[in-house]
């Protein structure tokens, strides 16, 4: 499920001016739980390398080990074909807005065609600065609650990179652990049917008899519409076997 | 786009034996920024309330406010329809695994049909306990970088409730059928899990003793996943009602 770059470059996570070495770690681990590579950064406050930048990284230091560094956010972007930036703020900008899911699906699509894409996150307090969103084609913003919007950098990494992995990872809705489940087969279901029915009928429990014919199926119904597994037939074997050994 | 409880309860998020103040304050945080209000807390830590959690979740003080507290698990989902347990490590368990997308879709739905819905996340460390696990209906996994899978508790949180707010109302015919079946409650499952426990227990089917903290774990884990519905709950009362008014 991993994604290489083999696949066409992957996108490039810009961070602008960050301040924090531990929020540039923290991108770093974003990036990395979904297979995303590819960091620069521009004009880092506290210089590079960055200690606590790499403490904080921890299993993710190569992202970190494998970043450009620019002096200003022109070269960082030089080599890039599509640029979006992320952006809390509305702006008064002619520029067309972006959830990052609909980025995310436009980058890979861009992608597929060999295009590099990066996308720009700005510095923690005050974000990118209009000169810095003027560099993009594109912004994306989360649509959070507009009474209480108050994402930080590296959640906005998170969130971009995980609408990315989403869409690109292949994998199942329905991870099931249950494909390697063993369900019971139709004759091991119409058997344990069969033994409550027959205990139950024992006891009495089939009353009065004019509905019995019409209890006994809806019991049916549950068993089969239940999805039980082999393990679950034999427990419940089990459960009413004990129960009569001991009492009956 | 607030999205009250008028359209149905919105889902519980239930932080389990969270450890650190601050990563409750940026659960709330994370929530909140995607509208979601309802925070359930279970035997925190370092009590409650806490000037740390406060301290970090500023804005979204209300969340905390409003956070029920409670000694345990079950008493916290009481009176839920349907539990998720968020979990990262997969486990050998016959449940459904779903991604945050999917368990949200279902969520949604459920939520249309006035169901309310819990999603557990574990304490920092560790992650839930099998125990909590078998409390749950299904599990949710995000799907990440099976080489690099490092996500805390605020960023769990954080995801979830982005896929819940992303969503918006078109899903699964699938997702919705099943919304509309009686399901039983959490409390109803609970009390039949008690039930069988205590019965069979009579009849020393949990034996040889070591074993039988597992056993019940196990058959815990199976009323907790066959999504019964009301009427499957009251039949299996009877049937066991009936063996033992007969023959105990």
């Amino acid at each position: 499920m991993l994604d290489e770059d083999a696949n066409g470059p992957q996108p490039t996570f810009v961070l602008v001016r960050p301040q924090m070495g531990e929020n540039i770690g923290a991108a770093a681990r974003a990036m990395l739980n979904f297979g995303l590579e590819r960091m620069r950064l521009v004009d880092p406050r506290d210089g590079w390398p960055n200690q606590k930048a790499v403490a904080m990284a921890s299993g993710a230091g190569r992202v970190l080990d494998g970043a450009g560094v620019f002096d200003d956010l022109p070269d960082a972007i030089a080599d890039c074909d599509y640029v979006y930036a992320t952006t809390a703020r509305s702006r008064e900008l002619a520029k067309p807005v972006r959830t990052p899911e609909r980025a995310m699906a436009e980058a890979r699509a861009m992608r597929a065609e060999g295009k590099k894409v990066a996308v720009l996150f700005g510095p923690e307090r005050a974000g990118l600065e209009n000169h810095d969103v003027s560099r993009a084609n594109a912004i994306i913003t989360v649509p959070v609650n507009p009474d209480f919007a108050s994402l930080n950098l590296a959640q906005s990494v998170l969130l971009t990179a995980y609408e990315y992995g989403r869409q690109t990872l292949d994998y199942d809705h329905d991870v099931m652990s249950l494909a390697k489940t063993e369900f019971a087969t139709q004759v091991e279901v119409e058997a344990l049917a069969k033994h409550y029915e027959e205990r139950l009928d024992e006891v009495g429990y089939f009353f009065p008899e004019t509905k019995a014919a019409g209890m006994k199926i809806v019991m049916r119904n549950m068993w089969t519409r239940l999805a039980l597994t082999r393990a679950d037939v034999q427990m419940l074997h089990g459960m009413l076997r004990q129960v009569f050994r001991k009492l009956g």
